[in-house]
């Protein structure tokens, strides 16, 4: 599994849509607070793969090309322990 | 907003992956319990006019195909009311 503090740490840029505690702000973004962990990894390689399109993809090609697979586990960890 | 007791009735058939309470059982299937609204919302229709891409969008096509857009807020308005 990923390292929950070192995820806290990258997720500073995840946190102006997605909230600071993993609860977005805006309707239209999704929460990732208590999301499945394997499913938040796989969406972002989906992103950085660009795999996935519709909804917000475009922003999320930027987001997550910059991320390691390390990181990728590592914000898993973060956001599905989040309650 | 949708019916939150509509939507309960029409989420049978979504249960077996995102489980009974929303929280699914299976890692890569994202829990819906809790989730924005309005992301459900767009998620479905998304599904429903095949502009998502990626992950399990195929099955998500034949699950979101029948649905009306009552059904769909009638969905969002349930899941994202379970804690």
């Amino acid at each position: 599994a990923g390292d929950a503090a070192a995820g806290k740490a990258k997720a500073g840029i995840c946190a102006a849509c997605h909230g600071a505690a993993g609860i977005s702000a805006i309707p239209t973004y999704p929460n990732l607070a208590g999301q499945k962990a394997a499913y938040i990894e796989s969406s972002l390689k989906a992103y950085k793969n660009k795999s996935r399109k519709g909804g917000q993809s475009a922003t999320m090609y930027g987001m997550a090309a910059p991320l390691s697979d390390a990181d990728i586990k590592n914000l898993a960890a973060y956001y599905s322990g989040l309650k």
